[in-house]
């Protein structure tokens, strides 16, 4: 039998780096989902997290039952959840600038859910992870300086870890890959123990 | 006034990378200096990272001063210490098969220095930071699989967080620059404070 496709139900670039530099063999297929109806339910932050990557995960998971092929597909989402609100993505540079002011030289939680699905069997498993990312102190300028560099956007919080915002992060406390928007390690283990597909191995 | 150009005084790729992810404008000038006088000296983890990255360093300010050149020059060092046992570069696959097996299911710290200075003064900073990184439990094959990646050559511990090490570390506490060999907010911090140059302005 031939190992099923690996599906990226995502169009985040941070995460088909991430993929690639694990030197995962993927596709991307993006799902076309509205997110907007999950998120006018009340849900707490991780719940809305991880039912928008299931949501995604199944319907690309349709698409690929649709045309026949065998596929794990791996869908995520993130968000970031700072004093009990959620901040998504900016919407413009004003926006940008008013959650990064709130972020400043303070922490915040980092919470990327992950669900993944195979075509033609029932089972979905979804987990997440929490990553708290703490920023050092900067002047309105250097935010200004940082948002000038386009990092913000697309981006859960308005930065990106591994660019120019490594330069105020100091500390964080939990996975790495989680703030770059899937957590790997959950990923690995979701694959190896409940789909019997080992990243460390690839054998199925 | 021109600005001084910007030396990473390293010859590591994952350093390299860091630099240019966070846009920095910058030369590599490698320092051709035997780290092993300084290893047989009794110096504890933290002060053999530090003394290392000073020699670089320093090494490399000589010979831009030599070339007439206003530069400010970063080195740094990073090991890893497990058990209070220095862990530094894989020699060959049984050594990091050896250094990996030590790490797997268990907390390790990872240790960077940075030391800073600038041609024609006498001024240099050096500081460093400590990360803990968690491994989970691996089987000794999927830690045979992960050493034919070839990811642990030319790395401190043998293993690369920002590539496939990402499925098998689950938590990090600490800068995550740090893990990739430069922790890069204190490069941020050392520069603005006692260079005078804010890698969020570019004003000098």
């Amino acid at each position: 039998m031939e190992n099923p496709k690996i599906i990226l139900a995502s169009g985040s670039k941070d995460r088909a780096k991430s993929f690639e530099r694990a030197q995962l063999d993927f596709e991307i297929i993006i799902s076309d989902l509205s997110e907007d109806e999950l998120k006018s339910k009340k849900l707490t932050p991780i719940e809305l997290a991880k039912e928008l990557a299931k949501k995604k995960a199944l319907d690309v998971k349709k698409k690929m039952e649709f045309k026949g092929i065998d596929a794990i597909i791996i869908a995520a989402d993130t968000l970031v959840e700072f004093e009990g609100n959620i901040i998504g993505k900016a919407m413009d540079e004003n926006h940008a600038l008013k959650i990064l002011k709130k972020l400043n030289n303070n922490a915040h939680k980092f919470i990327s859910a992950i669900a993944v699905t195979r075509t033609f069997e029932d089972k979905i498993i979804s987990d997440y992870d929490i990553t708290i990312v703490n920023f050092l102190d900067l002047s309105i300028n250097e935010i200004k300086y940082y948002i000038n560099t386009g990092e913000w956007k697309e981006r859960a919080g308005a930065y990106s870890i591994r660019n120019k915002a490594s330069l105020f992060i100091d500390k964080i406390e939990g996975s790495p890959s989680n703030v770059i928007g899937i957590p790997m390690h959950k990923l690995f283990l979701i694959l190896k123990n409940e789909f019997n597909y080992n990243l460390l191995s690839k054998k199925i």
